[in-house]
């Protein structure tokens, strides 16, 4: 084969082949073709699009790639979750433990924030000793022992994925759905889930900022998951708001106890016991928690009982974190400053720009530019109102935590630009759009 | 300006700026930009297109990446030719000494030969002794002394597309219209002319198959030098067919004499007359030459009373070749086999394919893979009749010239394949579809 042939097939808008697919990323990755050529192929599949197939047998190849973990040996039936990253997003906190709670083990690897979207590992980092570098023998462990363990993606989990998506950040090979839909499940397919629930976010807070778009990334992932022999589901949710009242890190670790204690801002709940419940739904295999009423019935017990909880309690105490945070959220990281910014006129809110709201966060210094970059965990802000509540004028609408007077002022340019009033009522926005469900 | 950006709007489509075109361009050259952005940027454009501004913006950045010649001192407008390459094209040794003995400056600079398609400066090594490596100063002296010079191109000239050239090679890259039509018009643009003749080959033995190809790559090449103010004509012409009889190098020499001596096959005569009229029509600039039937007098008055092969004589001697080989074609170097091949059957000649003519021609010898392949001169085929012409079954129908039994056997294979038969009359193909004039 050459690699010539490959990027002129997929140029012309051709299927390629498995064996093409194999021999390509197999040589690329060991560093046997250049970058130039997998830059050409990267390019010419943005702009030519996948097959079913094709996309089916490049994530399979990038997920071959480097260790594939199985946890059949230790786990009946392993649940995943992955969201594709908004503002405030802060669900596996609460999900993890309430499934587990449930008696279904979840064992999950996350990821960094970046831009605007934040990142589960970050929000760990906020709770004191919390240790989120495992060895894969160490989370087979706590598998095992506990039934949850949170931690970040080991280097050895998909490689291929690795050198390919560095290669499409400096190539403008990003935004192309096959790409970014291979990318996510190359490392869920490696990390050994036996059911994956995909949370695509759409608004303007998201990646996917058309219905359209999520539907068919959605569709996409769910399509490789099902043909990899996974149990898949998808929802579509809303991203064009933030997620719950609390983004920056320390701050939505206390929102996710706040749920976990039978509390919480009302949708962030909502959201988490739909995520669950679809987790609980795969992992009962058609056998038990077929009815979602049931199933939600089911975790609101486990939300409310504590045990969830106490499931959190046992995984941070696992991996050495300081489990007084959970009684006392004054352990985790402060702000110095706090600022409220009140409503300049009364109306309903008619939108809360998710993307203003992220940057002035990433402003604050809750988010990074470079995957390098280090962030501040105390900072944040609160939006204390949804799109489609009635303020009245001077009401405190948003807190600002903050370290440096200077991110405060770069911040405040963001948020007065992030909320819409009306004078007419106006429709709550919806927390999901869609299920897609995963069929071979 | 970040390459990143400049990829991503060509990759969604939009027009790039010179700036941006220049940015990217300069950068690379100096090998300030690696190579896997240039591959994206290249399929980008590949599958994107581009606008006449942008072509020529490409085109005149690449033009300008090294020496630029002008001859403006020395001829008072300087004529050039283009042939973007097929089977049996020899025509630059016929027009270049019938311009030049016209009055009209004619200074050229050949490339080598690749694949089936053959190259001025290969058929220029079969002349004993012919230097075609001159230093720019060779160059222009040679051009006011004796108003004709023929020479390899100096790596001095569009080096920017050499890169480029390079990359696209190994990226799937090259057959780009818009990629072709500046690679092409850098060098001749570099190459100072006035005025330039497009000799653009359509059909089975040229690069482009299809007449709107060739129309649409004509017209953007005509475009460019339009508007960098040079006067442009392209020809489409026929390589459905080789051109003239012979095909191979020195076998080609002896036919280009053949013509300069009044003879020589009626199609390539032809061929040469007219591309050498549009010369001169360029050259004329509407003040002289503006007829083509008085044109083609004043030309075949040229060729008939000796003048333009004496101008080859003189050029050859300028150059350092003997030029005894005009008056005895056995100095040329010649095969030590030759082979007939005759008619299977009597009937009209309906096809004659040139790319398998071509690739018989490649299997003798007389063509390269690679620029760094040696070939052999002397080999070659000689092809008696044309498509429409009546043959009789066991006329003689190609000669074969080969100094390799092994190659004789190779060739056969592919020259059994190229003539068809007809029991009805077949139409003689046109030597010319079209022609395209410049306008800004």
């Amino acid at each position: 084969m050459r690699a010539v042939d490959i990027i002129a097939k997929k140029r012309d808008g051709q299927a390629l082949s498995q064996a093409e697919i194999q021999w390509f990323i197999e040589n690329y990755t060991r560093g046997d073709l250049p970058d130039y050529q997998a830059a050409a192929l990267l390019m010419a599949i943005l702009l030519r699009g996948m097959e079913r197939e094709e996309i089916f047998h490049l994530t399979s190849i990038m997920a071959a790639s480097g260790e594939q973990l199985d946890l059949s040996d230790i786990i009946p039936y392993a649940v995943d979750k992955h969201s594709s990253g908004g503002v405030g997003d802060k669900t596996t906190l609460v999900v993890l433990p309430l499934v587990a709670a449930c008696g279904v083990p979840a064992a999950k690897m996350s990821g960094r924030g970046l831009g605007i979207s934040g990142g589960t590992l970050d929000k760990l980092d906020a709770i004191p000793g919390l240790n989120s570098k495992l060895t894969i023998d160490e989370f087979r462990s706590l598998a095992q022992k506990n039934g949850i363990v949170l931690c970040g993606q080991t280097g050895d989990l998909a490689p291929a994925d690795g050198k390919l998506y560095a290669l499409r950040d400096v190539t403008a090979t990003v935004p192309s759905l096959p790409l970014i839909a291979s990318s996510i499940m190359s490392k869920k397919l490696a990390a050994g889930a036996n059911g994956i629930v995909l949370d695509v976010k759409v608004g303007v807070g998201a990646f996917m900022t058309t219905l359209e778009d999520a539907r068919a990334l959605a569709q996409m992932m769910v399509d490789i998951g099902a043909d990899a022999g996974r149990d898949m589901i998808a929802v579509i949710s809303d991203m064009n708001q933030p997620l719950g009242v609390a983004i920056g890190n320390a701050l939505e670790v206390v929102e996710a106890v706040e749920v976990l204690q039978g509390g919480g801002p009302a949708d962030f709940r909502e959201h988490c016991l739909h995520v669950a419940g679809l987790m609980l739904r795969l992992a009962g295999r058609g056998q038990r928690w077929t009815d979602m009423a049931e199933i939600r019935e089911f975790l609101v017990q486990r939300l409310e009982g504590g045990q969830a909880l106490d499931k959190l309690r046992q995984m941070i105490a696992a991996q050495g974190g300081d489990t007084r945070v959970l009684d006392n959220p004054l352990l985790l990281p402060q702000a110095r400053i706090i600022e409220t910014m009140v409503a300049e006129r009364s109306g309903y809110i008619s939108q809360i720009a998710a993307d203003k709201i992220g940057m002035a966060a990433f402003e604050l210094g809750a988010g990074r530019e470079k995957k390098t970059d280090s962030i501040d965990l105390a900072v944040g802000v609160k939006v204390h109102f949804k799109v489609g509540d009635y303020v009245k004028e001077g009401a405190p609408l948003i807190t600002i935590f903050v370290n440096d007077p200077e991110r405060l002022k770069r911040a405040q340019f963001h948020l007065q630009q992030a909320v819409w009033y009306s004078d007419t009522p106006v429709e709550p926005l919806p927390l999901f759009y869609d299920t897609i469900y995963g069929s071979k």
